[in-house]
């Protein structure tokens, strides 16, 4: 399979390109690093990329911005990020990519444990994983010609703790390889509308 | 208790009010109809409205409007309408009211079944209601003085069948007073952070 894989640089995304590059044709793609850039919250950029990488059988988002504020100093605005990065970002991903998405083709969106198990600063993060999951499970039965959406939903990884450790006291942190694991169950299996959970 | 009942014409909000109204002082809001005129998805009205009704108990928002459209006619901004009303307009109901809301004061959100149970032209829809549920999950936890925030997630209305059928085939819908039940619940009882599902 040829697999676009964006943010491939990233703690998810490094351990889903070791993976699936075992199999696969993986093109790495960064905002500054990989194989080609892109930038999810613009549009015209998401075009430009898929101009550039053709046709694929698979494309797996491993990126996605929020801004982790406290809900007392937050306003309308610091929800702006998440919506137009992580959330709008990974859903254009779709409903751009998926002319050039080949039949049976997938995409792989990344949502996270927050909207499930919350925590202080994490509001406008779980808005947009509550948002991708429920969006991956609705657009899956309207898709066409074999194609399948789901997300993966992974808690805090081993790899994130040195920075992420104080947000997520208390929380079982997992392997960046076990993560990895669920992309390739949405890559290479044949299940569709569905949220993986890890951890 | 003072309750502000923002949709209060509506199919959901005329039943809400009914049910409250029994107990409680509520104060009918609209964008055009009732005794205080609110535009949730413009958040400068939104500071005109609690500055005309003043400190309140409860707050319920039965209003918000999405686009339902094929997904294969999709672009982005077919989303813009759902995230700009229904999703951050009842966000910024809590951001900007919580100042107005007395100590112990309860928020109440609608979502809806879709990205429960998803149908055809549901994508925005779905991806609203799960980021209102998982907004409330989360901002829950973070929320002072008590003060609570709940959503409730009906399925479709036998009031609302007259024109929703179609879209609706196979759905038992319920009836707009059990929906009501469920705002009460929110309202006059003490759980916080739920999503409240009638159907
Ligand atoms: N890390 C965790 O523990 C964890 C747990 C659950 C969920 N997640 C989710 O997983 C996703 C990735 O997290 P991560 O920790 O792996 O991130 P990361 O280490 O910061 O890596 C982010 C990757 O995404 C790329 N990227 C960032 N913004 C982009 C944009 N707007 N357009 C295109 N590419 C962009 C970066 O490219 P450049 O390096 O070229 O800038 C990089 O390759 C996020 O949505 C995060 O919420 C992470
Ligand atoms: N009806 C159903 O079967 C059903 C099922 C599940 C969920 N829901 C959800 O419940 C909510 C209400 O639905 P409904 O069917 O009761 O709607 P509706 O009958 O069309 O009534 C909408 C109400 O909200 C007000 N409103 C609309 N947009 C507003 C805005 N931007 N700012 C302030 N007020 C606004 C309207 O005021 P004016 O009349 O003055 O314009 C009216 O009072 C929606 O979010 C809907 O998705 C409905």
């Amino acid at each position: 399979m040829k697999i676009l894989l964006i943010g491939a640089s990233g703690t998810v995304g490094s351990a889903v390109k070791a993976e699936l590059s075992q199999r696969h044709e993986v093109i790495s793609i960064g905002r500054k690093s990989g194989d080609f850039h892109v930038d999810i919250s613009d549009s015209a950029s998401i075009r430009q990329l898929f101009a550039q990488t053709g046709k694929f059988d698979a494309l797996v988002c491993a990126a996605g911005s929020v801004n982790f504020v406290p809900l007392g100093e937050m306003d309308a605005s610091h929800f702006d990020l998440g919506l137009q990065d992580k959330l709008m970002g990974q859903v254009n991903l779709l409903l751009i990519g998926r002319e050039f998405a080949n039949d049976g083709a997938s995409f792989t969106f990344t949502s996270g444990i927050l909207n499930r198990d919350p925590i202080r600063t994490g509001a406008s993060a779980a808005l947009v994983n509550g948002a991708i999951d429920a969006f991956v499970k609705a657009a899956a039965i309207e898709l066409p010609r074999g194609l399948r959406i789901n997300s993966v939903s992974p808690t805090v990884l081993v790899e994130a703790m040195g920075s992420y450790a104080p947000y997520f006291r208390g929380f079982k942190p997992a392997p960046a390889a076990d993560v990895a694991l669920a992309y390739a169950k949405s890559v290479e299996g044949l299940q569709t509308g569905q949220t993986y959970i890890v951890g």
